[in-house]
C-alpha cells in the first residue's frame, strides 16, 4: 500500500484515463450549469480526483472549458468534414446529427449567454475551418447552379444552422409552437420531414 | 422625519411606481444572470428597496420572474398583433422588433437552459395567443396561394422565427460564421437583405 501523502500529480498511475475521467466529469458540470455557474469542486467529485490533480492538468476552470471544447470539437470534426452541406437531406442529416448531442447544445448556449461582445472566442481557428469547409461547399453549389447564386452563402450557412439548431436551443418555444418536446421522436420525425421540403424549396 | 422601524409594505407612497422599479431591476438582473443565478438581494439593491418590500409584492423570486415576464409579454403583444407575417418584409420587420430587445432574447435562452422537459412553460397561455395568430396568419397565407401549401405551418413558423433569432441568440457563432456581431450595424443590414430575399425564395 502506498502511503498517501507521497501520491502528487506526477505519480497517478493511468495520466490518460484520468485526464477523460476529468473531461468527462467536466462536460457534464459544464453542460448543466454552464461556465460561470461550474464548480470545480464538483468537477474533481464527480472524477474521484483531487482538485490540485485537475488544476495541475488544466491549470483553471477556463483551461478545463477549453479542453473539453477542444475535446468536442475534434470527436465531431470527421463527421462534419464528411456532411453532405448542399444535397436534398442536408438539413435532415444535419438535425440528426446534433439531435444526438444536446450537451454540445447546452455548452453553445452557455457560451453565447457568458460571451461578451469584445472578447475572442474559444478555440476560434478550428471552429472558423470547419464552418469555411461548409461555406465553401455552398459557394461551389451556387456555382454549380444547384443552390441560388445570388444569396449570400455565409449568411446561407449561419441560416442552415439555426434552422436546425434553433427548436433543439429553444424547447419551451418548440412546445408553445408545435405542442412537442424537441427531443420527442414525433417532433423530430415531423421536422425532418419539413426540413427536407424547406431545403429543397431552396433549390427547385 | 417618520421613524424607519414603523415603515411596513403598506405604508409605501408610490406602490406602483415602487413595483416598477422591482420589475425593472428584475428584468436587468435576470437577463444577465438568468433564473437560476439570480439574486433577490442584488435586485431589492438594484431596485433601492427592502427585500421585504420585494416578498411582499412578488412572494419570491419565481413570482417575480413570472411577473417579468409577463410584463414583457404584455409590453410585446400590441407589436406582435399588428405585425405582417406573411408578406415579403416579414423576416426583415421580425429582426428590426427582435434586435431592440436583447435582453428579452437573453431571458428566452435562460428559460431555455433552465426549463426542464417536464415542467410548464411560463405564461404559456398567453405566448401560445400570440403563436396561434401567427400559425393561422401562415393557414390563410397557404390557402390564398400566397405560401407553399404543403408546409406544416407550425414548422413553418418556428422556422421563421428561428430565422431572425438564432443569429442573435448566439453572436459567437454569428461571428464565427460572418466574421460580424449580430448586434452590429453591418451585419443587421447585411442580414436584412439576406432575409427579403430568402423569404421571397419561399413564396415564389
Amino acid at each position: 500500500m502506498s502511503t498517501r501523502t507521497t501520491t502528487g500529480p506526477t505519480r497517478v498511475r493511468d495520466p490518460e484515463g484520468t485526464r477523460r475521467k476529468i473531461l468527462a466529469a467536466a462536460l457534464q458540470e459544464f453542460s448543466a450549469k454552464g461556465i460561470d455557474g461550474a464548480r470545480v469542486d464538483a468537477i474533481a467529485a464527480r472524477a474521484g480526483v483531487n482538485k490540485q490533480l485537475l488544476y495541475y492538468y488544466f491549470e483553471s476552470k477556463a483551461g478545463l472549458f477549453r479542453a473539453v471544447l477542444r475535446e468536442r470539437l475534434a470527436e465531431r470534426a470527421p463527421e462534419a468534414a464528411a456532411a453532405d452541406r448542399t444535397g436534398p437531406s442536408r438539413l435532415a442529416d444535419l438535425q440528426d446529427r446534433l439531435a444526438a448531442a444536446p450537451d454540445w447544445i447546452r455548452l453553445l448556449m452557455w457560451e453565447a449567454l457568458e460571451h461578451s461582445g469584445r472578447s475572442a472566442v474559444e478555440q476560434a481557428a478550428i471552429r472558423r475551418g470547419t464552418l469555411q469547409q461548409w461555406i465553401e461547399a455552398v459557394e461551389a453549389a451556387q456555382a454549380d447552379g444547384a443552390l441560388p447564386a445570388d444569396l449570400d452563402a455565409r449568411q446561407f450557412v449561419l441560416s442552415e444552422l439555426g434552422a436546425v439548431l434553433f427548436p433543439l436551443a429553444f424547447p419551451q418555444l418548440t412546445r408553445l409552437v408545435t405542442g412537442r418536446s424537441p427531443t420527442s421522436p414525433e417532433f423530430l420525425a415531423e421536422r425532418r420531414a419539413f426540413l427536407e421540403e424547406f431545403g429543397t424549396l431552396l433549390t427547385r
